[in-house]
């Protein structure tokens, strides 16, 4: 349920999901979606700064808001632009970067990058793969908050009949899921993150496009340092 | 949700509900509904033996089991025997000391011990305190724990007409005690806890003692180094 939770669990040798809905996963599939070739996660903006030099367009967000001088913020209508077909993108984000960092350190087999968006691709990835799952929330400064956590309980939903938890947040997300899954969008507008938007006139467009299930049908995993999709059926 | 997201949240000058559901925070509840004096929490089991010089009984449980040479472990149904009226206990449990020792170096005003049995206790001395309060669950182990989040989701939907809360894992608490309260002992009996409590052949029937709502009308709250009763219509 937050990155600060992730030392109490074993990641080595598992599929490791991260998910950050509002906004970072979510936009990582819009990207893959209109056929970027790879994103690179770094962890802050003065590095995510020094891959312009290297032909990639730079994305960049803290609290939120998108910082002067990059292409992109963490908007995922910004990666909806058909320029950024075959392109390569540096991505630094407030959370969803270091819940990808601290996982590969903690010897995550495989790393998926899930978001409401694309929940079937990644469960019916999971399933073929039989291996041990750890779903991870990127939070909100390392609090815990709903919007994620009804995303691993979308996908432990659909993973239920193929695996057993032995995790009550797990429990607890799928309860939650069940709960709002009619009204994801609702819901998710009364978390503190939409609330964070709302304060600030940003991004609410984002949450209404963030919170639908299964519109984008990607599978962007970490392979070495970057992120692809390994969707057999993505877009031409 | 957890003890390791305590120094997210700013506990200083606040009232602070520690919640141990299985079982600390609801023996403790019972020891003072039998007329217990005060409650000593100590950090580890060699440190509580020290304390029988002085006259206190000591209770010790580690992994869910009581641990050898003590008087008790942490069965509800231990702090029930009369013997115990006017005692001083010094006790320690694998959860529930931790959360009480760490809110107290984050700074607490007061440290109020909150359970599923005295919930109506707790919030109607919060509602006359008029101050900011945290709800802080001790979990297993820093894992998040179904039991706790329920008693922190029944705090908290009964202060909902008196505070206001900008933290998600409120909502996230209010939520699933909502759809959970009818039949919360059917829940708590699916937690990570009460199934570890199974397999070990251990306090199924407190799990049902911990899931009952407002059997206890006590008030422990910490008072310098002890916890005591301040409910005003205490038990003669």
């Amino acid at each position: 349920m937050s990155p600060a939770l992730i030392p109490n669990y074993e990641l080595a040798g598992k599929q490791v999901v991260i998910i950050d809905v509002l906004r970072a996963t979510s936009s990582i599939c819009v990207a893959f979606e209109t056929g970027v070739d790879k994103i690179l996660p770094v962890s802050t903006p003065e590095e995510c700064m020094l891959f312009k030099d290297f032909d990639f367009l730079c994305a960049a967000e803290r609290n939120a808001i998108k910082l002067t001088g990059f292409d992109m913020g963490n908007s995922p209508f910004e990666f909806k632009h058909p320029l950024l077909k075959g392109k390569s993108i540096a991505f630094t984000t407030t959370n969803g970067t270091k819940a990808i960092k601290m996982s590969r350190s903690a010897g995550a087999e495989q790393i998926i990058i899930g978001s409401l968006l694309n929940v079937d691709a990644v469960v019916s990835y999971l399933i073929s793969q039989h291996n041990d799952i750890v779903l991870v929330c990127s939070g909100w400064k390392d609090k815990v908050n709903l919007e994620d956590t009804l995303c691993a309980g979308a996908i432990a939903s659909a993973l239920n009949d193929h695996v057993e938890t032995n995790c009550d947040a797990t429990l607890m997300a799928m309860h939650l899921f069940k709960g709002m899954e009619t009204n994801l969008e609702f819901y998710i507008r009364q978390s503190s993150h939409a609330l964070r938007f709302k304060a600030l006139h940003q991004a609410e467009d984002d949450v209404a496009f963030c919170s639908k299930l299964n519109t984008v049908n990607v599978l962007p995993v970490m392979q070495g340092e970057y992120i692809r999709n390994i969707q057999l059926n993505k877009p031409a």
